[in-house]
């Protein structure tokens, strides 16, 4: 098929309202919402059904068109964004919106790739489950594009990423094959896991339709408890002890440095100084239970009693209201952080006990390379996951700023390195680190990624430039 | 270099004392414990590190000799064995037995690929860790068939398979570079999932040599119930009722028809009749909890007195060899079904809702293809694997029943496939079920798990003939 031939016959099989090429429509889809990607498209498809996905792949296929999958087009890194060329599709997942099933006894969800997570969430919860990935963006991602990120959020620590929720998955491969993976098993020795490739490869494998999720008990019982700490060292005692002390009823363990916690308190709403004395560093944490009777004020009170030294100060939430206002604190940082100027962000992730030496070489190594740069450490350190966000020195030019933040992210990436680090912990890789794949991974690991990216998709049709570089 | 040359090429290179021709000492590497494999090699090679594993590989590379990797050779399945014609080579990794690091405060361990599993246990406990990877072998087998199998076993239905109890992997692949992927990450989205594609592949992609491990606080407390029951479908109700009344705290939930009972009262050591009135089921089910102070034998009792109408009798225990008297019961069962003469098993599970549809209809099933025939199924439940084992009928002779094992598995294996189970939930593929992968997998799956085989094993040197069926 010519090319151009590709939309009229789109619109022939799949009808004309599954695609859009009108300039304005189209807007919405070319631009990811953070603002640092956009492109330009040929069309944007909408199939409805997932043969409806696996026909759109075949007609692309014959015309020689590659294709850019989307969910809620919330991500980071552009991995949902199309090339500048205008060649490429859109397909977007955005119809495929169907819970098909909720099985409250096998603790199951059977969820299209494009329900908006806070509807998965919704879902359980009428089922009286929980689904617990959760973040800022629930009300507006997809659960595709959750699993094709391999998301973490805010419960990591206790329930895990993305991929950790998933029991089996429906793809459509790059030949326009469905493969019905849809299994709800907790035990399956059959075969390679082939799930797992498509969970977190950013749409480059193939097109994840549908998903059996898992669901857990809904916790009844929650507290929370907002802790001053000297240093990263106690913090990651204070973890280890609330592990055993709780029994692992930790769901969620935030740090933030003073300085974030500074930028709340000046420009956040309702964000008041928590302690008496100001402290160097805080943790924000959770824990939670399902069993019909529990103290969980009760185990924290205890718990944090007999750390002694390390926490300095604490309080402890069990309301609502109480709890929401200590998570203020937290909640406002990334918008507070806007009112002081542009910020070069990092998402990287190191083993537990190499935080407090990344957080310390690398503060030191931005401070040194650039006077009055602010690093406004905090993160999910429950998982090794540190925001390592830095704002700009107050006064200088935002541009000039943002003009160095490959430098940045070089320098802050070559130490999370040197410490087993990931440079991509949380939000992927796309089109804004791919280089970084080529830099900073072994030969053999970007061979591996190659091979089964030529295994999957030998033409290069599903998101090409995406995640895996450049190479024979 | 021809293929007579490599046993000298490879004495040479790893010392004499790594390379095993003897008829005598090869005996034990060449049969599965179980009896129901067996082959014959050119020699066992027995390298003492990653760098000698991969020069290992080269070598038989050179020599176009393909390579059967092998740990503590406790599998079911066939996957350690090598095949009957003599030209192969296994691949030992009993040498590479060092527990490389133990980090309590991250909560992980490195160990080498040739650890025993009940080594590795020690050592997570010596640091006030869990490992929680349990079965009746873990004296014997090693942490790196473990893992190339994704064992399961008792404590699956909090902890997960042996798949979600590991962080990272050191692996030598086909063409004897060695892929670094020890990472200590609990977020990491900077590339394909590559670790999950190795583990459970049964050698056949790469020989992993090394893993870091995720290590979980120690239970403090524990607590057992065995419980009498109707039967599944209200053995299902009682698992959701307990999920949410003890908050994730249970770790085990074994099934135990009436007869599998029968079997362990008869000939079990120790073993007595539970309740005054006997149940056409019971469960087993453990809690734990590493909270400093608790009260499960509490828990369990209040959750068990509201399970009225589900639970018809039950029995708790708190302390140590009461705990062990229940359990006896269930680990008795295995050998007990010994007595009773031969056995034809299943491992497989199906998801948690099928439950009772499956032991109803492959119950009638298989009483109808063989009158007499006697079902034994027990199993972990709570993950929807059933041992669904078949004792001969009482009479008969061993070898004629035996002798129907192919005909009675693809009439289970037709239910479990009909119901969206697996027919390989535990124990793996091997050689012993490739061809129902043929069977019964999808084309498109079995074209996926041949596309990889291709990319990572090109030359099919590692481990050629288990795990994926042939084709094209």
């Amino acid at each position: 098929m010519e090319p151009d031939a590709l939309v009229p016959a789109l619109a022939q099989r799949l009808g004309p309202e599954a695609v859009i090429t009108d300039e304005a429509r189209l807007a919405p889809y070319l631009e990811e919402r953070r603002g640092l990607f956009h492109g330009r498209c040929r069309a944007v498809i909408r199939p409805a059904s997932t043969e409806e996905v696996a026909e759109s792949v075949r007609l692309c296929a014959a015309a020689g068109i590659s294709i850019v999958p989307q969910g809620g087009n919330t991500g980071h890194c552009g991995g949902a964004a199309p090339d500048a060329g205008g060649g490429q599709v859109i397909l977007s997942l955005e119809r495929l919106d169907r819970i098909r099933a909720v099985d409250p006894v096998g603790h199951t969800l059977v969820a299209e790739a494009g329900c908006i997570l806070a509807d998965v969430q919704r879902a359980a919860a009428e089922s009286d489950r929980l689904f617990p990935l959760s973040y800022a963006a629930e009300g507006q991602c997809r659960i595709g594009g959750n699993l094709a990120t391999n998301a973490g959020g805010m419960n990591v620590l206790r329930y895990g990423n993305a991929r950790d929720l998933v029991l089996g998955v429906e793809v459509v491969l790059a030949d326009g094959r469905i493969w019905d993976g849809l299994r709800a098993l907790r035990k399956d020795n059959s075969g390679y896991d082939l799930k797992d490739l498509f969970i977190g490869a950013e749409g480059t494998l193939g097109i994840i339709t549908a998903a059996v999720l898992r669901l857990f008990p809904r916790p009844r019982h929650h507290a929370t408890a907002l802790v001053g700490l000297d240093g990263p060292e106690t913090t990651l005692e204070l973890l280890a002890l609330l592990r055993a002390e709780t029994g692992d009823a930790l769901s969620a363990f935030e740090i933030m440095a003073r300085r974030p916690v500074e930028f709340a308190l000046r420009h956040g709403a309702g964000c008041v100084e928590p302690f008496e004395q100001q402290w160097p560093w805080y943790v924000l944490l959770d824990v939670t239970s399902s069993r019909r009777r529990d103290d969980l004020p009760g185990l924290l009170e205890a718990a944090l009693a007999r750390s002694a030294g390390i926490a300095r100060d604490y309080r402890v939430a069990a309301e609502a209201t109480d709890r929401e206002r200590l998570w203020a604190l937290r909640n406002a940082i990334p918008g507070a952080q806007k009112h002081e100027g542009a910020s070069i962000k990092h998402d990287i992730s190191v083993p537990l006990p190499a935080i407090p030496e990344f957080l310390a070489r690398a503060t030191a190594a931005v401070e040194r390379r650039l006077p009055g740069v602010r690093p406004c450490p905090f993160g999910h350190v429950g998982d090794g996951n540190i925001h390592f966000n830095l704002s700009q020195p107050p006064g200088m030019d935002a541009d000039e700023f943002l003009g160095r933040w490959d430098e940045f992210n070089r320098l802050v990436h070559d130490i999370v390195a040197e410490l087993d680090g990931s440079f991509a912990a949380e939000h992927g890789v796309g089109q804004l680190k791919p280089a970084e794949v080529a830099r900073l991974k072994s030969p053999v690991e970007q061979d591996l990624m190659r091979w089964i990216k030529r295994a999957l998709d030998p033409e290069d049709r599903l998101n090409p430039g995406k995640v895996v570089p450049p190479g024979d």
